[in-house]
């Protein structure tokens, strides 16, 4: 029997946890601080200024000149969601490279959508080289090229300088899943040619989860003007959401205003600090985690070459229980770190050290509570 | 040239407004501050307590006792397209009951998904009967029939009750949109023999927009359960999300924690006013503005029969400029009503008394600036 009459549930419980998994990160105090803003309405003009410098700010972190450039209301497997609803139609080929959990996902998203799919694998902990992508493309055409450009899985940086040459010689789309490089690593959406690039809030930018920032190039908008059919998702179809965000401002969804402050006040954070500076800061802690994780014993997972400084592998010792450690680690100290997901699923831990939780004294606490579990 | 040296742009400009528009409405103090708490993991055993505590507070508010019973990550036009897209399969006759703008949106989606849409009409402004919707029935069977329980583009509260028994009779689904209802006026899904329900946060919960109730009585879950083809979305795919909220924890997404933490606060607060409690609430502010707007010489778009207490739609008198007296309202006074969509654009404007915005103070405040600007 339904009850109408008052109820008490329990206050919110929220411990004071040190975030250093795969995401989300800590939250910049300043953007927490803007999500106690009282709302404004969404076609407010003060509102409009706000979706407009939203978009600027997107252009600066993804390093593009795209018109089409929006945050998506909704996490980044949203953002992922958008890209390859838009992007393929019933029956078109799409190569996927799969070297983790996350290409698996994109590969299923779009066998959803009707792709005629083909896979690449390197085993998790590799990288794909433009080569092998090449001559995929030769043995048989795709209309699009999907590949990780951090795999948050593995902990691999996927070098992506010759790839979009080398699918554009072809007549290819580049599509990259950027979640876990944003803001952290360079991403260059246009010196390295991306037609479609999409990330996620709560990772390197330092915002909590569910915002999806994606970019679409010109060749990328092309492909989408000239779609035989519908696509086939109203909340992400990218030609209804850019005349939300363009300037006919035609009303599609009520946009998540206070996840708008958040992710405003998160890219305003960045272009405060600067790409330069904030890509050099996760270098240079993720470098002092390596290097007192290796003192501690432990062996790191990815070869330095593409080891991804924004979110790092572990390999868990023979000896130790990586579910004990972890919880202990929780428990005792309020750190959280990831253990490992699909094939490295109690192999490695994957330690983030992502936009606000990318410093120094969080390495040192880590390591620090680490040394002691570990002994 | 993309730029990666430090730049600044300009603080976050939201005016202090009184949101008495369609919504959002105001966000609850209360919600505001836990949306300032420093994030937890989307895995964390809290997080995890909060998840379970916001199904059994979503169970209280849609009086239900249904086991899939989640908020959505997204806005409730994610909540819409989740019901959409996981009770319908391509070939499915559908009716779409449509005396307003989200009607029309709810048939779009259907058609996007491979429906046979049928639609019944009524003039903007009206109700349906059970009866009609048993005639259309008759004349042609429909797996699910689709209806808004209160049109926030009209300010028409439909009746339900005899609805389901109609649907049932004749073997279909009842799937009703609440997203201006929950939380303000009763939508008792039980007791309704509600198949399918869905909202959003931003409206009668008090809570900014970005998360969109949804629940599943039985026979709606074995349709889910018995599809011949896969949910061609992979965000809003129910059976994934169920296993991400049930008890197997199945990792599907990123939840967005700032606004779980927001509507489980929500929930708290309509549950500690109880609902036969703000219902009352509802109904007593908008008898309130109702009668102060008629003082004024305003003439009500809707009949009190089936007028909506959450949203009221009032006529724009003839010599009076629509978008010049809500831009003064807005520059003078920081209100924010709505102006007309669709078919009523220019005819009404669309004033909302909803969750923390449902207050006799803001009714006064409102009456007294109109009697200024009207003057």
């Amino acid at each position: 029997m339904a009850r109408r009459e008052p109820i008490s549930f329990p206050h919110l419980n929220a411990p004071p946890r040190l975030l250093l998994g795969p995401g989300p990160s800590q939250v910049d105090p300043r953007v927490l601080q803007v999500m106690g803003t009282p709302l404004i309405g969404h076609l407010d003009p003060s509102f409009i200024e706000i979706m407009d410098g939203t978009q600027d700010l997107l252009r600066y972190v993804f390093e593009t000149e795209n018109p089409l450039t929006i945050p998506i209301s909704g996490t980044g497997t949203a953002a992922m969601e958008t890209a390859v609803a838009n992007m393929v139609e019933s029956g078109d080929p799409v190569i996927v490279c799969i070297n983790g959990y996350f290409g698996t996902r994109i590969a299923e998203m779009a066998a959803r959508y009707g792709a005629e799919v083909r896979t690449l694998s390197r085993p998790w902990g590799e990288a794909f080289t433009a080569d092998e992508i090449a001559q995929a493309m030769e043995s048989q055409p795709a209309k699009i090229v999907a590949i990780v450009h951090a795999e948050t899985s593995t902990g691999v940086l996927q070098p992506l300088e010759e790839i979009a040459q080398v699918v554009h010689q072809r007549d290819g789309l580049l599509l990259v899943d950027a979640v876990t490089s944003l803001g952290g690593v360079p991403v260059s959406v246009d010196d390295n040619g991306i037609d479609i690039c999409y990330s996620g809030s709560q990772k390197c930018l330092g915002c909590p989860p569910g915002i999806g920032p994606i970019t679409l190039g010109g060749r990328a908008v092309s492909v989408l003007n000239t779609r035989k059919t519908q696509v086939p998702n109203f909340y992400l179809d990218l030609t209804l959401l850019s005349k939300y965000w363009g300037e006919e401002r035609s009303y599609h969804h009520t946009a998540p205003i206070t996840s708008n402050f958040a992710i405003y006040e998160g890219l305003r954070i960045v272009a405060e600090e600067g790409l330069e500076n904030r890509w050099q800061r996760h270098r240079r802690n993720a470098e002092l985690l390596w290097s007192g994780l290796e003192e501690l014993g432990l062996a790191l997972h990815v070869p330095v070459d593409y080891r991804l400084p924004t979110l790092t592998t572990v390999r868990i010792p023979e000896s130790v229980s990586d579910v004990q450690i972890r919880s202990k680690l929780l428990s005792d100290y309020n750190i959280e770190i990831g253990g490992g997901l699909g094939e490295l699923k109690g192999k490695v831990w994957r330690i983030g050290l992502m936009g606000y939780s990318s410093r120094p004294e969080n390495v040192l606490l880590l390591l620090a509570a680490l040394e002691r579990l570990l002994k």
